[in-house]
């Protein structure tokens, strides 16, 4: 038996927020000190590290929840089977339904409830779960659909990421350029085709690291209310990345007794194109190779970082021909690899 | 091999909260009208339903992640482990910490790393996830950790369900006088020795009931902030509940092999007494059976509902004969069965 990914589906926002718009938003240091250069020279520094040009934003009467369902009706379409027949939905999420203007999280019922009701399937037989996992949660999500399917519990399962992190950024932090909307969804089910999963690799660093992503204040200090946004400490994460990548993606590659030479595609979680390159980079000089050109299939530009959607998001459009230079084809071995809150590390190596 | 339970702890906040104390709230119907009755009547009846006469809620310093870590601490111990030896932590809640005196849910990082962090494990080999399943949580992570385990993909997983419930009710509304704080965890193992899991039953009901649990308004119309509570419809939940719960107490018994007769005892989701007899009295009628006495321990009288921390923090009482007419022998057959938002239902048959 295999464990294969027998659709894809996404849902890319059609409200496109361009750099440009940041020009006019009031930048701070983190400790409220206003920042020297105008706000151009920042937002064009921003792009020449992180690649990002521009970033969709869910429309305002839109939810997570709404984007996870849209993504998963197109996952469901895609691998042309019905809805009854799904075991598990798995849903991997941040911070639930945050309704535009509004700071609360609504996690009740939890988002995969709401998708399933949505969805309209009726068979009480699937289960409907939420994971929380930072950027990582749509790997861990598959993974998690693996140990379901190995151990008998299930045969097919809806894995869905979703995300609308443009509602909990603070404006007054650069970081804010980065963080996106979306929703990506896959079907992974036990097969007896060729492919599949090949290895796995999870890690959590909490040690040290647990905080390097948190809920904190806004940038502007003199604020009165207690309100809370993402934050993050970016250096520390870039470094952390850099270390701890890489090797995990070596770990999973070898365990699944796959030659580097074999690997056709590296989707790596799109959180800051020169952070992404690096890591790509130092994989494969852990090989003492340089990286082949198009190798990594990048949606940042476009799209920013849009947490657990941005993996499937970035399968979903490489499927359907939709980025220039890649293509997948039966036989392919590709890689997922992710990095996050947590901080939480995942790879998994997979046939196509 | 086997799959047991091995270690169990509870952490049962200090603050006691009783009926009293709701004497001075201004209740009123969901629709803003007020209850006719006076306060003490309205108490009265609330005790002659749920069997509540006080509740647990955290000190204003501690939030849902604390309580949780306190608890996994207890099950280490308990278990006689070192703690770097864990495959996977998994942390069912409901709505992250939520800050005393705050609305917002922080859930960066999600619970099971900050649990992790204040534990101090070292091995980023262990997987900290959370898990949305409402009530039912805890439940589910077990048979998460079953999944794991049984796929090869893990030996020994931490299950801790732990929550805040009195930040998010509306003191407006009677249903604030069920909900309550605490935290369950469980050490959940491969071994050789006899017993443990016998078999399971998830079912998640959304078509129709998705949304009989809900984040909504107060009950205090003229309230001017949008701030949304913990909200319930209690004549469907109670409906639900004893149409689908003894039933599906039934198929997991049935597919676990074990007769009726052979039961020990019942550890039913604390949620509401007069419920919780009726769905007991309805499972044994399945079987043209009279339920027999003490065989439901019960928790709900000292501490109300604490979601995802019932069972555990039963099971764990029972286990160290804090309970009267309460206590288990190795080799008893017990089931865990839950019901909570989603809404989802699941069971548990295990050998002790």
């Amino acid at each position: 038996m295999n464990i294969k990914i027998t659709g894809t589906g996404s849902y890319i926002p059609s409200t496109v927020e361009k750099n440009e718009n940041f020009h006019q938003h009031e930048f701070l240091n983190t400790d409220g000190s206003t920042i020297k250069h105008p706000n151009e020279i920042i937002v064009k520094k921003f792009k020449a590290i992180t690649g990002i040009s521009e970033r969709r934003y869910a429309k305002n009467h839109l939810n997570s929840s709404d984007l996870g369902f849209f993504a998963a009706e197109k996952a469901i379409e895609d691998a042309n089977l019905d809805p009854e027949t799904i075991d598990y939905i798995i849903v991997a999420h941040n911070f639930g339904d945050v309704k535009h203007n509004t700071i609360q999280s609504d996690l009740l019922p939890s988002l995969a409830s709401r998708i399933k009701h949505s969805l309209r399937i009726k068979n009480p037989k699937c289960v409907a779960i939420d994971i929380l996992f930072g950027c990582p949660g749509w790997v861990e999500g598959v993974i998690q659909a693996k140990a379901y399917i190995k151990s008998g519990m299930a045969k097919r399962c809806l894995v869905i990421g979703t995300e609308t992190l443009s509602r909990v950024v603070d404006k007054h932090d650069r970081d804010a350029m980065i963080f996106s909307d979306g929703a990506g969804a896959t079907i992974i089910e036990a097969t007896d085709n060729d492919g599949g999963i090949l290895a796995h690799e999870t890690a959590s660093f909490t040690y040290d690291e647990a905080y390097y992503l948190y809920f904190g204040k806004s940038n502007k200090q003199e604020t009165v209310n207690d309100t809370r946004y993402m934050k993050m400490d970016g250096r520390k994460i870039y470094e952390f990345a850099l270390t701890n990548v890489p090797q995990a993606m070596k770990t999973c590659l070898d365990n699944s007794g796959v030659s580097i030479s074999e690997v056709k595609k590296i989707f790596i979680h799109q959180a800051n194109e020169k952070m992404d390159e690096a890591i790509l980079e130092r994989f494969y000089k852990l090989y003492n190779l340089e990286a082949p050109e198009h190798v990594m299939p990048m949606s940042i530009h476009k799209l920013g970082n849009s947490s657990v959607a941005t993996i499937p998001t970035l399968l979903d459009l490489v499927k359907r021909n939709q980025l220039e230079n890649h293509e997948l084809n039966a036989g392919d071995v590709i890689i997922f690899a992710s990095v996050g809150a947590g901080m939480h590390i995942n790879a998994i190596v997979y046939k196509y």
